[in-house]
């Protein structure tokens, strides 16, 4: 087993976990898992790990394949080169894994989630937790979303986001109506979540349904008229009036947890 | 109306805004309203206002009473003053008034939730957002919960803190056992929320009840046992094995969702 002790800063070993909050040039090369749960759940995941970094204790508690290096350091030494106090003292490095094709995630799911010009990283890490707690087969992104391998997306998915399915409909080509037809193809009921209460109750748009597809868009302008016109309904969460629309993950967890009533 | 350019941040007239993220001193003895969308329920409100602090333009689309002071500012003045850059260019204060009492929220309340040492100001906050949102009519607060009207929590809520009835349950001198007595009287059927997979689904404890008091511990911890224990029953949202529980605001959000479900 590879393990250094590293107390200069400028060590070039420690590039991959270098100024973390000043650039965002790691993150999109690589994947960067932090503290012992995400890092543990990155070595269980298909992305090749290429480092770990972390204070001693928490490397003496890890249980990680003897071929990966472990760079031991201070907590001085990480803060410096990561740029701000990591208390939670681990650090796990791994490149970037290629994604699965919608085809093969599409051959065994049931229940999956299709979001739309979701950018913000904190939706979307969230809708991975929950999504993985709630029996959602896996995640498509279309277009305009934020990168779901980018680090606060890991942290905010506990990680999830390196076990969960997921891959990007073609936007290049494709278009949105013909992505949504694949699925259709596959036997997927397509559902709408908006805000609108001329909608149809989401109980009532979910029950009795084989495959589900269920598509989220940002919050604020949320889904496209676009992408909703090539849905069979379009659902909504029943809200007070006069009140503010709920935030995107929790609607969706919302429409999760229908789901799997539905079909209770 | 009162409307007066201010450009010394010294001036006194601008202490209840001053250094508010150094100290909460000012969240302790007053409330606290940010951008326009809050400060219009703040003047809507039971809490009377003693001033608003803004740039000129806001204050221009400001509809308020003639009577309350307005403070004019430039960005720079109010960052010296705030201790930050305020993007939103408009701060309403009021003094805090007495909350209702738990006799006068079970007297016309159906859906209440009840919280026991939840302290984090964020998942307060996004509670009375939801709360309101899905039709829940009060929020009564038991041991060791933060306070409702601090700043943070005034903000995630959206400003709903300042229009959803809450009280707190007397923990000095009444027990645990004897408040939810006190909801049992009134006839609340008592739901636990726990992740404990051995808990009724959600869907059957809150199955035909006519008025449902919620109990939600904080996240991690979760409920006490002693409080558990005089619940009529233990509610759980279905999970996958081996993944996280939900955040807290999310789970009491689904809660929420299925009691207005419930009465369909």
């Amino acid at each position: 087993m590879t393990r250094v002790l590293i107390d200069d800063p400028a060590d070039p070993r420690l590039d991959d976990v270098r100024d973390l909050n000043r650039s965002d040039a790691a993150d999109r090369r690589l994947v960067i898992a932090e503290g012992p749960l995400v890092v543990g759940r990155l070595l269980e995941s298909r992305f090749p790990v290429r480092s770990i970094v972390g204070f001693g204790p928490k490397l003496d508690a890890l249980d990680a394949p003897a071929d990966i290096p472990r760079y031991e350091v201070t907590r001085e030494t990480l803060a410096a080169v990561a740029g701000f106090d990591m208390h939670r003292g681990l650090l796990a490095v791994a490149d970037r894994a290629p994604e699965l094709s919608v085809e093969e995630i599409l051959a065994t799911a049931r229940t999956i989630v299709v979001l739309e010009g979701v950018g913000d990283h904190e939706n979307i890490g969230s809708m991975f937790r929950n999504a993985a707690g709630m029996g959602v087969d896996a995640i498509l992104f279309g277009n305009g979303c934020g990168d779901p391998l980018y680090r606060r997306v890991v942290r905010v998915s506990m990680g999830h986001v390196l076990r969960l399915p997921y891959a990007h409909l073609d936007g290049t080509y494709t278009t949105w109506q013909r992505s949504l037809a694949q699925l259709a193809d596959a036997g997927f009921h397509l559902v709408s979540l908006t805000p609108d209460p001329e909608a149809t109750h989401l109980a009532d748009a979910l029950a009795g349904k084989e495959k589900v597809a269920l598509l989220v868009g940002a919050e604020g302008p949320g889904l496209t008229e676009h992408a909703m016109r090539a849905t069979d309904v379009r659902a909504r969460i029943p809200m007070a009036p006069g009140t503010d629309s709920l935030n995107l993950a929790t609607a969706a967890a919302i429409a999760f947890y229908e789901r799997e009533r539905s079909l209770r």
